[in-house]
C-alpha cells in the first residue's frame, strides 16, 4: 500500500524451524496484487488432528462456514490460503469458489473433501473466481518443501507491514515438541476473534478434541485480548494442526498433566503473535498495554480494558503523547461495568497520577512525560471494586490509519 | 482550538425569539479560554417544570449528579452552565465546587437549593474553583434579559466550531407556544445520551412527571441517535424547562393529544439539534445518515445502525469518498443483531449496490461516485429478517479529528 514498515515492528523476524508432517508452498496468483506471492498451501501428514476458531460475524465468508463444517470432523491434510480477495459477501459464486477450490485440493493433494481448510483475506465483495487459485494447485504441489516458514508468513500480508511469526519448544513426555506460527492482520481486528487469520502447527500428537479446547482457551488469553479498531472481520480465522509426529505417547484430553508445559509454551506463542498484530496496527506508532485490576471478575476487567483499548479519544491521545488520564476515566465509565469512581487509580508508565477519584497533586510529571514519548505505553487501572483482572493489547489512532483507510480500495 | 468551522455547518444559524419565563445572561470568567464567554446563566420563573436525560456513565461528573438529584423535584429557576473545565474526576474538591456554585446562586438569584442546575463540560480531571463561576454571579444576575439566544449557544461551546440552536412554534388548545433550544458537542459523542450538553426550553404550562416523559422519548428519537466517535461522556446532560407563561390551559400528562403537535416539534427540534451535533463531529467533512429497515425490531435495527455509525472502517472509507460497502457488511455482521447475510440489501445515495449477498452487477458507478463526493451521504440498509427499523446520524472519520484528539490538553 506504499507504507513504511511499522515503527513497532519486532526487530528481528524469528527463523521458524521444519516441523515434521508439514510441507509448505507458496506462489503468485496474481489475485490482487503484482509482483509478490499471494497462495500459501500447507499439506498435513494423514491424521493431523484439527481445532479452531472462527470469527462470530453474523456475515461470515463463504470459507470461514467451510472452515466451521469441516472442523466437526477433526481432521485436516490440506490448507489453503489465499491474500488480495475475502471472497466474502459473494453470495452463491462464493460458495461456488469454495467448493471448486476444495474439490480441485483434494484431487491434487489426494484426500478427503472435509479434511481441506480454506481461508480468505482482502477486499470483501469482489468475486474471487477458483481458477485463479486452482490452476496453481500442479505447480503448488511439485514445490512443496518442509522449510519455507517465512515465504508462508509473507504470503498471507494484506496491509500488514511485517510478516508475523513466532516459534516455541515444548517437551511432553520428556520429548520434544515443535510449536510454530504464522498470522495476518492489522486493521478490522477486534475482540471475537481479534485476528483475522493465524495457524498454529505443531508435531505433538494429540486428539482432536484436546487440540479444540487448548486452542479456545488459549484464543481467549492472546487473540480475544488484542484490538486495533473494534472492527470484526468477516473472515477471522484461527485454526491449530497437530500432526501427531512428534515420539512422545498420545495425549487424549487438553488438561493431561503432560500437556502443563505445552499448554503454557502455546499460550505464549499465541500471545506472542497476538502483540505483533497490535504491533502492526494500521498506522500505528505507539504500542499499548492496558492492565485492569479491581473490577467485579476476569471478563468485567477485560470489557473495562477492552472501553480504554477501542477509544478514540484515548487512542489519539496516546498517539498525541499527551497522558491525558481523563479519557481513561471517560473510557471506564462507558464500559458498563461496575468501577468506584471514587475508589479509581490510574497509573501510567509506572507512576500513579490519578487515585481515590482525583489527580494526584504534585505527581512527577517528567517521567510520565518521558514514557508517551516512548514506543511502549503501560496503562493500569484499578477500578476499586473487586479482584478481577486482565490485560489488554493495542495500538495508538493516527493520520496513518486514516491515510491507509481512507484510500484503501482505491 | 485554531480549526475552521465545519463545512457541514449550517448555512445561517436561526435566530430564537425570547421566551416567556426565561431570562438569560453569559459572562467571561476566563475559566480555560481567553477573549471568549465560558458562563451561560438562565433564570427561569417561579414554578418551571423541568424533566432531563443524563448520561449512563458509572464515572459520571459531580454537576451530573447534581442534577440527577434536583430533578426529583421537577421544579428549576436557575440553570449555570460553564465550558472549559468539565469538573469531572476532581473528587471532593468537584463536589465542593458544586455545593458552593448552588449555594451561592440560590442566594443571589433567590431560590431554593433543589431548583438550581448545573453542567460544566470541558477538560477532564483538574480542580474547578467555585468562585471562578460564583464571582461573576453579582454582574450575571445584572445583566439578565430576555433576548440573548445567540450569546447563549456560543457560551456554551467547547470544540464546537458553530454554535448550535434550533426554534420551532406549536399550539397548544389552540395557543401558540414556543420551543427554543441550544446544545454543544462535537467529541465524546455516543448513544446513551450522545449529545454533550442540551438545554430545551418552552412556555408551555406542563406538570414536571409531562416534561420527563417528552424528554425521555425525544431524547430516544434523536441525540441517542447520534454518534461521533462512540466515546460517552462524563457530562452527558439534557434538559428541557416548561416555564407555563403560555396561555393554554395546563396539561398534565405527555399523552394528552392536547399535545400531538407540540411533542411533534419536539422530537422535530431535538432531532435538528442532535444532527447539528453530528455536523460538528470532531474533524468531520462528510454527513452521514444511515437507514436500517428489516431488522428483528427497531432496536436491533438501531443497534445495527450504530455498528455501522461508529465502524472506523466505514467512517474512513466515507473520509476517502469510497463506496465500500463492504464494510458495511462487515459492521452488520459484528452488531450481534440477527441479519440475513444472503438477503442483505446495501443502497448508497439512493443506488442498489448490493442485494441478496453480493453486489449488482453492472450497477452505475457513477451516481455512486458523485454522491459520495459531496457531503451528505445517505447509506440504506436491509438486513432482510423482519420489520424493524432506525435512523441514526454520524460523520466521517478524517485527519481533522486526529489533529483534535492529538492535541487537546498541550
Amino acid at each position: 500500500m506504499g507504507h513504511g514498515i511499522s515503527p513497532l515492528a519486532p526487530t528481528t523476524v524469528p527463523t521458524l524451524p521444519p516441523l515434521r508432517g508439514v510441507r509448505l508452498a507458496t506462489h503468485a496468483c496474481g489475485i490482487r496484487y503484482e509482483g509478490r506471492t499471494d497462495l500459501l498451501v500447507a499439506e498435513l501428514t494423514p491424521n493431523t488432528a484439527v481445532g479452531g476458531v472462527l470469527t462470530k460475524s453474523l456475515t461470515a465468508s463463504a470459507p470461514v462456514d467451510m472452515c466451521r463444517a469441516n472442523l466437526k470432523g477433526g481432521k485436516a491434510r490440506l490448507l489453503v490460503v489465499n491474500a488480495g480477495n475475502s471472497n466474502a459477501f459473494t453470495g452463491q459464486k462464493g460458495i461456488s469458489t469454495v467448493e471448486a477450490t476444495v474439490s480441485a485440493g483434494a484431487r491434487v493433494f489426494g484426500c478427503k473433501r472435509n479434511e481441506v481448510f480454506i481461508s480468505s483475506t482482502g477486499t470483501i465483495g469482489v468475486p474471487l473466481p477458483a481458477e485463479k487459485i486452482t490452476n496453481a494447485f500442479p505447480a503448488v504441489f511439485s514445490a512443496l518443501k518442509e522449510d519455507g516458514w517465512a515465504e508462508a508468513a509473507k504470503a498471507i500480508m494484506t496491509t500488514d507491514t511485517f510478516p508475523k511469526a513466532a516459534t516455541r519448544v515444548a517437551t511432553i513426555d520428556g520429548m520434544p515438541v515443535t510449536i510454530n506460527g504464522i498470522c495476518k492482520g492489522s486493521g478490522m481486528i477486534a475482540p471475537d476473534m481479534a485476528t483475522m487469520l493465524a495457524y498454529v502447527f505443531t508435531d505433538a500428537a494429540l486428539e482432536p478434541a484436546a487440540v479444540q479446547t487448548l486452542i479456545t482457551a488459549g484464543a481467549n488469553k492472546s487473540f480475544n485480548c488484542v484490538t486495533v479498531d473494534g472492527d470484526t472481520s468477516t473472515s477471522d480465522t484461527l485454526l491449530m494442526f497437530a500432526t501427531g509426529q512428534a515420539k512422545h505417547r498420545y495425549v487424549s484430553s487438553a488438561v493431561d498433566p503432560r500437556l502443563t508445559e505445552f499448554r503454557a509454551k502455546l499460550d505464549d506463542l499465541l500471545i506472542d503473535l497476538a502483540k505483533q498484530v497490535a504491533r502492526d496496527g494500521e498506522g500505528a506508532t505507539k504500542f499499548i498495554e492496558i492492565k485492569v485490576t479491581g473490577a467485579d471478575g476476569d471478563a468485567a476487567a477485560r470489557r473495562i480494558a477492552m472501553s480504554i483499548a477501542n477509544s478514540p479519544l484515548v487512542k489519539t491521545a496516546v498517539a498525541g503523547e499527551d497522558a491525558n488520564w481523563g479519557r481513561i476515566v471517560m473510557a471506564v465509565g462507558k464500559a458498563g461495568e461496575k468501577a468506584s469512581r471514587d475508589r479509581l487509580a490510574i497509573t501510567i508508565g509506572g507512576v500513579l497520577v490519578a487515585r481515590n477519584g482525583e489527580a494526584v497533586e504534585g505527581y512527577n510529571e517528567a517521567p510520565v512525560t518521558a514514557h508517551m514519548k516512548g514506543r511502549e505505553i503501560v496503562i493500569e487501572v484499578d477500578v476499586g471494586i473487586s479482584r478481577g483482572s486482565a490485560t489488554v493489547w493495542t495500538c495508538d489512532l493516527t493520520h496513518g490509519y486514516i491515510d491507509i483507510n481512507g484510500s484503501y480500495r482505491t
